[in-house]
């Protein structure tokens, strides 16, 4: 592992050990002044932890952590995955992992029983219902959920995006260029992210005094072929929608297909949004919202950390900010 | 691990176990007259072997697989990895994992010793010096290589995909559209993949009695911004091309960006092609070559479990077939 390289701290080191942001960082660092005392703090502690443990050469000190990804690693879980393996690797602790389609046939619990003892376990997205968690948590084992797609059991610790605060402010940007009639292709129905994004949709059409009509949402599996399959139902009703508010970045490109076969141009006669910012979204000039999987990823280590030093966590449910990212695919609706 | 859990043996789990395709297996296992005898020998002998491993239930028997993937996951690293973690699984082996571009700081060999005993090693485009895969080899470590960045010292085992035939079949499209002034962004000249799909370039020009002018090549680092900026040096020599093949997806999008930037229409006024058949690919029309990236883990895998099993190698380095796919971004050259 690392450690076991010569190597000096960095700041990006820090910000996976704190996880802080790598600018905040370099600001306590530099001593700059918008940064708080308590923050300076905490960043030069964590230095110095950093500094002992890079010392220290040889084995995995931290012991194993087993991470379980059950789905192939396409960019956003690829994501993740890799900012964890770096933040592991820096608390000196070895990742076990398990990824792939295939993995969602063996029960977690089962898929854990299998291993040679783990020290603690970060689930990403589990499709098991919660009362695995709820055995997970009564084994003692400490363990984080990074993404939690349903509603988790009590007192267990998780990171996810800020998915209303996100969806609202991609809807507002809609309402702002004058779009009222807003098509919605949404995630199913029993997800978490869904219902929060949905939520987050009707607050900024609220603000402007609209009620979203029932028939422009569609729940559908977000990806490009059903985006595609739900954007052409839209465009199809009589009151066609002057925006589509797709669930994620893969739907929106479907739904651009279905504007194409129609002879519309995106955003002239059709402004089009996405949702995770992958590569994708900038090969297409996609709006969309950018979610921060990076520090999903270094906050899940940090706080399963804590939980393996037996620290106090202050919140059980972490939710990272994310960010609009406007590009060519929204304007002002057609006129008339 | 999946053994664990009560499943029966999929025609995906022989493919996996034999390294051959999906559709061969069930081919096989159907008695189609197309599949020799010895294939359909192998494919009911992998098909016993796994239905007596998934008898047994419990620990990882084979023993914990370091895989070493010093890259993000994003598409390309991400689809190689996931297909590796499902088929140790099937093979009852553990995956310790180490990914992200940090691992670079860290040597493979000072890696590999920070750890809990491994039984073989995986690594992914090794940035490392040979002479760390000698050592590796020193030490009677089995090992196996996927996608050798540079040439590999001998009695190495590599999986790699027909870059040279890939790249030739490419070229021999837009050569069959009547383009001969075609542009290259290439890979970093170091690289055995940009070697080879040189001389595929060059062999598929050749059949027509052309040779590449030196100013028609640029060889970079295969990224979005790279392909955008290559681009727009070919674009504006006098005597422009009529055609850019890149050497990956990323290159391809950022040639379009600097095509769109000059009024270009793809493909009317000019045809891109990329490498990988990523989702960007489909999301932007281009014509690539699809890689088998899932095909090469479940082979590095199967090569491995070999090695571990002390069998006998026909092959030492296995090539693994592309695929044209034709998308909107090629066309005939404009008139004149």
């Amino acid at each position: 592992m690392t450690m076991a390289g010569h190597r000096r701290v960095t700041v990006r080191d820090i910000a996976a050990e704190t996880g802080m942001s790598i600018a905040t960082v370099s600001r306590a660092l530099n001593d700059h002044h918008a940064v708080t005392p308590a923050t300076r703090a905490l960043v030069h502690e964590a230095a110095e932890r950093l500094r002992a443990r890079i010392g220290v050469s040889g084995k995995p000190k931290g012991g194993t952590v087993f991470v379980r990804c059950p789905y192939v690693l396409t960019d956003y879980f690829g994501l993740i995955v890799s900012s964890i393996a770096e933040t592991l690797t820096l608390h000196g602790r070895q990742l076990v992992l398990t990824a792939g389609e295939a993995a969602q046939r063996t029960p977690l619990l089962a898929d854990l029983d299998g291993r040679e003892p783990v020290t603690g376990v970060i689930v990403i997205l589990p499709p098991e219902p919660g009362d695995d968690l709820v055995e997970l948590q009564r084994r003692r084992m400490p363990f984080v959920v990074v993404d939690p797609r349903t509603t988790l059991p009590k007192d267990i610790v998780s990171v996810s995006a800020a998915h209303f605060a996100g969806a609202r402010r991609l809807t507002a940007h809609l309402v702002e260029l004058g779009h009222r009639r807003i098509g919605v292709i949404g995630g199913p129905t029993e997800w978490l992210a869904s219902d929060a994004r949905l939520a987050g949709h009707n607050a900024a059409l609220a603000d402007v005094g609209v009620l979203m009509e029932p028939q422009l949402l569609h729940s559908v599996e977000p990806t490009t072929e059903r985006g595609h399959r739900a954007a052409a139902a839209l465009l199809d009703l009589p009151d066609r929608p002057t925006a589509l508010v797709c669930f994620n970045d893969k739907a929106a490109v479907g739904a651009m297909g279905a504007a194409a076969e129609r002879g519309m141009r995106v955003p002239a006669d059709l402004s089009i949004t996405g949702f995770d910012d992958l590569d994708l979204a900038q090969a297409t000039g996609l709006t969309t919202v950018r979610q921060p999987l990076q520090e999903m990823g270094r906050m899940a280590v940090s706080l399963l950390v804590r939980l393996l030093e037996q620290h106090q966590l202050d919140a059980l449910h972490i939710e990272l900010a994310t960010e609009l990212v406007v590009r060519a695919s929204t304007a002002p609706p057609p006129l008339g």
